[in-house]
């Protein structure tokens, strides 16, 4: 059985201070909690309808009616099946291995998720985010990882401090007056991509540690690319 | 003076079934009224704070407060500015041009909006959607195309009838076990690439049709990528 407090508990993660004070989050939906159970990060509880509970026998799960899941939920839509997750302290990396991304300010939960899914798909396992990206465990940019957050490591803190600790290293910025970066010979061993805000693009205090702007060639009248579309697209280069 | 009916009526246009009815839409902030405003679009009513009204001298505009733009608006935080636009009858294109896309069940409105900002970024057109995908003047679809919506061809229909309409044309599907889009020779003058929904893919009844199956080549353990960074990755393949 669940208690009120539990899902007021659950429900309240949904806000930041709250996944500071009790260092854990919620992951929701079937998809989502599969790729949980199969990764590293530790499970405080589950809370599932007894349907999701039949279909993962030796999983321990609390069983909940879906009015209750609809309670604890962040989403307008309940899922069948929410864990409360822990925090997982980054491991720092040591040496920068071929790309990795660094995003600043990115504001829009969705566009972050869909950043670390991409970067999950093209094999690229390093996220850098400036401390003031929206925060990786809200609901809306896990949702939008499709699980991909379980697997790629993102680790927050002051590009303007971790970008010049890569000497050596190619930073690509992605600008809308850089250089065409079809036309480039791009390196893929040691390289930092740097993403920039929405609607302001890459600060101007990181446009120092930038070694190599680049632009997509558009064709169009429209202003910009989203953010994501245009990580995707640089990182299929890059990939290649 | 605006009635309280009237930010009723502009309200009640978050939703499909008052847009039908009332044959017109909302576009709100300062960056797509811009755009609104050199487009081809009817405009029926601008609302508007007064410092908007005195940064657009000559454009006619009901004054209204903040606190009444947040009544009407479909976001949680509203804009300086909201305008009421007819919908507009798309002239159906005789002949296919360079390449279109085809969107099937795209259900997503943030998916939708990022495609056609994407779609008009490499001169793309025109669209097609197939009728159960997410409604063009939805607030979230509007707001993610950044403006692209005043410039692209979007036409609704049953892409089954559509698709054997374009004789001769390539018909390009992104599919997970395709062929590797780096590897073809892409077809670009009489081309449509077919994108499906975020979670089934391209429904079976369209695969007949698709003549050119192409995946992008992942290297890690995604199992797909989000649709509209896939598409910006193909249109980025095909507008080279």
């Amino acid at each position: 059985m669940i208690t009120a407090n539990q899902k007021k508990f659950v429900k309240s993660l949904a806000q930041k201070k709250f996944r500071i004070q009790h260092q854990c989050f919620v992951v929701e939906g079937v998809k989502l909690v599969d790729e949980l159970l199969v990764s590293d990060f530790s499970i405080r509880s589950i809370y599932a309808t007894s349907s999701w509970i039949n279909d993962h026998p030796g999983v321990e799960a609390v069983p909940v009616t879906s009015k209750d899941l609809s309670i604890m939920s962040a989403f307008k839509s309940a899922h069948e099946v929410l864990a409360v997750v822990e925090f997982k302290s980054p491991k720092k990396p040591v040496t920068l291995q071929g790309v990795a991304l660094a995003l600043d300010f990115i504001q829009d939960p969705g566009n972050l998720g869909t950043i670390i899914r991409t970067a999950d798909w093209f094999g690229m396992n390093t996220i850098y985010c400036s401390s003031d990206c929206v925060d990786l465990y809200n609901p809306k940019v896990i949702q939008a990882t499709m699980g991909s957050i379980f697997r790629v490591q993102v680790l927050y803190g002051n590009l303007e401090e971790l970008l010049p600790q890569h000497k050596g290293a190619a930073i690509y910025g992605a600008l809308l007056n850089g250089e065409n970066v079809y036309t480039q010979t791009l390196e893929k061993d040691h390289a930092i991509l740097v993403m920039g805000n929405e609607s302001k693009g890459i600060s101007p205090k990181l446009m120092p540690f930038i070694t190599h702007p680049v632009s997509i060639p558009g064709k169009g009248k429209a202003e910009s690319l989203n953010v994501a579309s245009a990580t995707a697209i640089l990182c299929a280069e890059f990939a290649k």
